[in-house]
């Protein structure tokens, strides 16, 4: 589960309600009909701007960003180190006993390639089409929050314009004044917070996950096709190895 | 029909009108001197942009993001090999009778080229180049949606910059101070509403549709040329099923 | 001429003046000094920023989105058809009677380099750099037109910005107050009026001019070259139908 | 020396202070304290993203954007001709003499390679280097006045902010409200005057300046690499024309 | 230390706070309820956008816009070109004593392989590695200090929109508002400052440490491939002037 997504949002809520609350009375902040226009407006934008299957899909993509797992590079590696050594030992069907020691599916695929006797180039050509399926799809999932929070302060504005014609209209009664303005100005409240706090850092979340899998997938396709071209375990380190920073080589190394 | 597009934008007016019609006088939202202002000033702002036959095909455009059917990719596929057997089967001249039943009339104009008999790389680049030549009038009608998109805030301001400019005027009668700003302001409302509920979201449906498009193409490009080539069916499945994500794959398995 | 600019910007103007007279008080709305304010600083950013050679060529380059004329791509086709056949009945040099029937000057250029002899790959060449001098230019005025757009509006402001420092400082006559803030806010509206109007839509323009403009001579290079390889008429039909989309295609012959 | 940039900057200032002595009371617009903020700001900005010899490397920055002066591409192509027939009568050796005829370093020190009798390959090599450290120059000088350009608003919205807040807790005396405001106001004006007639506008003259220089570096790197190789001074002439436009190339013929 | 980034700071503040005194009432703008929600939103959006590992980062890469030293790219090319001489004098092995006199860890990973005997190819392959990996680890930290930059505005926004709901529901006293509407300010006011004097600057810092980094990484690189292949220390020296601009040349010739 990554901590700093849940903790993130529950601290910048916290850091929000306290300030409503500290300036008293915290009950005006919450209009249901603003609520409705911002959030209703900006899901309606979404809808029409993506596809059915695309729009439902918006909670995996927010699940995702919250219990996302990346396997452990070390990990990765040692595994991958076990996996040539077999090959080079037993031949590549021993490594079927393998397979049932791994969960990641896409590590699995490799080594049923490997099994299967598949040759390099043709399990590089297999696993980097699903590396790239796998980047489309965390690429839309991107956009999609980002075109809420683009949306949001949007139908937050529009939700203030109605507000303020509205109270406009009935300037009579000065005291109303304020508290006219003070609920038009809910929506575009609702619309930069959940923008800032909720659809871009998610976002940027998403992207910075994408970019995490999609390494570990090339590190596994780089290792994969080391161990079918023979390469002894030594050099299928190494070969994973350059997918990790210096300082993170020197970590590997104390673990192992 | 795309559902999405059409119970978007209804809904998306029940919204705003909901908060309209819930906040009292309806009547004062609807300025037809205002909308005019917005919605010609954007318009006449985009005949100048465009051409005049790209400005006049906005409404195709439009309406194309509404009725567009992207054919299915297991009943390409299916379609696909059906045809590859029949090729190896009995050769190209039987797909003759193939193409009557077949809809999508860029698949038509590749198996009449597997009929006339000509070569595999013939048939590639007349069918990219037909790829080029839709994601090019994709690309125009995208462009035209998002500069609406732009135009229309553009001419609410302005608008709300003369209603501005002519209240301030005559500010003897505060009561009609508030009546100016409000019908000032709602120039700005049309222009906010139509960019952020209309243009906007249609130009990002248009960019998923002519991706989903380009997709089904390409797969038909690969899967006559794979054909042209004497490829037996099973690899023509093969090739075009590298277009389709895993879990999707499973799905086309499971309904063949 | 481009009747869709010309009535653009007309019609655009009268949708603005309906709504000033509409409102009563249109004299107020010409102000002779915030107009000078916005409209010099403007000038005078868009000299700082371009070379004088280049401020100076606005106008031809704006008087170009108004007159420019773009061959009709089934002249052109039909043309060099006719052009390829005499080469192949009559040799090159009996293409020298045909310039004399050709307005193109791109197009006399290549059809002289065939008459002189020169080979594909020298005309290509050329061909090819004068295209590309011609998306320069383009691109230059483009870039003013657009510069223009954006430092409009910014002039718009700070002609405002002066004149609410003017009236902050004198608020003893609160009728002044209405007046002096009316006053400041045509600059602004002037501003927003000329980019959205003239400048950001007139850019765009020249855009899709230069991009019609270099398929067509684009189309041209490679008739010619076609010739010059000494292909037969159908040939040269085909490969510059290649530019044309699909329903145009259908009208060219239609026509021919 | 550039007219374009000095005129430009001084009928803007002119127009400016025009309107403001028009409105009455100039002297409220000079203000120092407001004054030092907004530039004392974006200096300081400027100072942290920059390093210091980037950041005192702006005024010979600055400087260059009025003072820089372009060699004329028909003299340059003249004198390259010249130094082609003295190299093919006279040999490499004999083109010493026409160094101290050349003002452009860049030039002379292409001279001085043909004269050393370095091949077309080396001299390409090299000259290709001093054209890419001169654009990495210009983009760092280019960059330095955006930022600028960005920074001067910034600031301006920064003191404007710091006098709106003093402004308010000082509500006693409705006189003062509104000379506060306008004192709040002044330094927003500084920072888009400075950005929108200054820096913006320099940075688009640096990057006019940068393109025109390049391709002067370009064609003396062609021709010379031409003499080089030995090439006739004709076909010199060529070469350096294919970087001028065709109306320009008339002229020079003109000329010559 | 990078005296620019730190008198940067410190005169900005100093700019700040001087007008802030000039104006009075300094104590007003020390707000703690406003710093922490600015603040604080702005660190959660931060910690949800990135990984807990990049946001703990954030320290550190901040400390190094302060205290990062790039190596002087003369002190550079003097050190290799000795190492070149004491490698072809000596051979590859007496560089080993060189290594102790070498601080930057690159040079000294770069020397270590040329004792190791490693050829050119697998040197260069290796350090080109590092130097991408620096890249992306610098782009990270690039990329959090930007999203800073932009996430603080926006919370200050949000800030100042719940203090004018607060204090519009108020208006009874006349008094407060001015109070409330200046405490509401803050937050806009904090956000705007902290963005353009600390978080914006910072991150074009780091950009600009980057790009120097990488040079003379790559300049190193040149350089010990160069001996790997048995270069003379001429040649070693002009391959790594390669990446000097010429006038920084003429300095290294001096001191040299």
């Amino acid at each position: 589960m990554d901590v700093a997504t849940v903790v993130g949002v529950m601290l910048g809520f916290m850091v929000v309600i306290g300030a409503i609350v500290a300036g008293g009375g915290a009950a005006m902040f919450l209009h249901i009909p603003s609520l409705a226009i911002t959030m209703g407006g900006m899901l309606c934008a979404t809808l029409i701007h993506f596809s059915l299957p695309q729009f439902l899909g918006i909670f995996s993509v927010i699940k995702k960003t919250i219990v996302a797992e990346i396997p452990s590079p070390s990990q990765l590696i040692q595994k991958m180190v076990n996996c040539a050594a077999i090959n080079r030992r037993d031949g590549a069907l021993a490594l079927e006993q393998e397979i049932h020691n791994v969960d990641d599916l896409f590590f699995v695929k490799g080594l049923q390639m490997l099994v299967d006797g598949q040759d390099s180039e043709e399990i590089r050509e297999l696993l980097s089409m699903e590396v790239q399926h796998l980047q489309d799809r965390h690429s839309t999932g991107k956009k999609i929050l980002e075109f809420m929070g683009a949306a949001a302060p949007a139908f937050g504005m529009i939700g203030t314009l109605i507000g303020l014609v509205q109270m406009l209209r009935s300037l009579d009664s000065p005291e109303s004044i304020g508290a006219g303005m003070a609920v038009a100005l809910l929506t575009t409240f609702y619309g930069a917070l959940s923008a800032n706090l909720i659809f871009i850092p998610l976002a940027g979340k998403l992207g910075i996950y994408s970019k995490a899998e999609t390494t570990a997938m090339e590190m596994i396709t780089e290792g994969v096709c080391a161990i079918a071209r023979g390469d002894n375990p030594t050099i299928v380190r190494e070969k994973m190895q350059a997918f990790v920073s210096q300082s993170r080589r020197q970590e590997i190394k104390a673990n192992v």
